[in-house]
């Protein structure tokens, strides 16, 4: 951030009265310019024992595979924007379970939210940002093909409790890959 | 938004490629910004049968009481998020439980999240943002004077889930007082 959006005038980055942490500040307006992280939302998508999963159409991580996820949208609730990507990503319709996981990814600013849900029909197909879209069993998930590391611990978490014989709900961090 | 803030030329509110929503975007540099919901982040923070409030010294609702909560933050996580609120608006350590409840509230573009927590010394006092901070049994929770829904519905189902002996976690929206 450069400018200041409500005015136009150059901002400087200092520390307001009251805060302890620098923010954009416009000297102009005074316009305080907060930035928060953003959350990303997905779904994991269940027909019989298989799982839907996107082939990314775009960066980052172009050609490997994802749940359906993106970023949740202003005036949307969590759920609607897990229904939301799951049609867009792959053109998907499923009724959503409960919330399944909540994972910060504070080295970029997110947090990652998944849904269970189930699949109402099998008319799935790629969105705009996805190559393909297909069911994949446990045995075949592309484990090293995943796109990001809150698919994979999210689908581990998923498994994991299918095989224990309950979903339960897990929430952390994803730390800097070393 | 009204000036762009990578080079301050005046944005455009327009539907981008690909896109379908309409967003602020820049005509000079291409810059399209997207805005999204931001989370609210905040802790019960118990000490035996009690919980600790915080009547706030801002607006909005100046006066009311409110669990400690407030923006999260960039580079951190939900849970210390979750911890840093604590301290800023009650001065209170606490060891968190799990989380609680995640509460989409659509028409102010917030998602607020509610993690348990257990006090633990009794040295609290209110922060810059807090009035007083004081623990309540449950009968004496200020039910009309709660600042926010958020609040008074992640309360209700705790008190909820005590009587019946066990907490879960709650998920669910709050939707436009009529």
């Amino acid at each position: 951030m450069r400018f200041c959006s409500n005015c136009g005038a150059p901002v400087e980055l200092r520390v307001p009265a009251g805060d302890n942490l620098p923010r954009h500040v416009c000297p102009a307006c005074e316009t305080i310019h907060y930035q928060n992280p953003k959350m990303v939302i997905g779904c994991i998508a269940e027909w019989e024992d298989r799982i839907l999963l996107c082939r990314r159409a775009i960066e980052p991580r172009h050609g490997l595979w994802t749940l359906p996820a993106g970023f949740m949208e202003n005036g949307e609730t969590v759920a609607q924007a897990a229904l939301r990507e799951t049609l867009e990503e792959a053109n998907a319709r499923v009724e959503l379970a409960a919330m399944y996981s909540v994972l910060s990814v504070p080295h970029v600013n997110q947090v990652h939210i998944f849904y269970r849900g189930r699949l109402l029909d099998l008319g799935f197909g790629p969105g705009e940002e996805s190559l393909e879209v297909a069911l994949f069993a446990e045995a075949d998930v592309p484990w090293k093909e995943l796109a990001f590391r809150t698919i994979s611990t999210t689908l581990r978490h998923y498994y994991g409790d299918r095989k224990a014989g309950a979903y339960g709900f897990h929430t952390g961090e994803i730390l800097p890959a070393r």
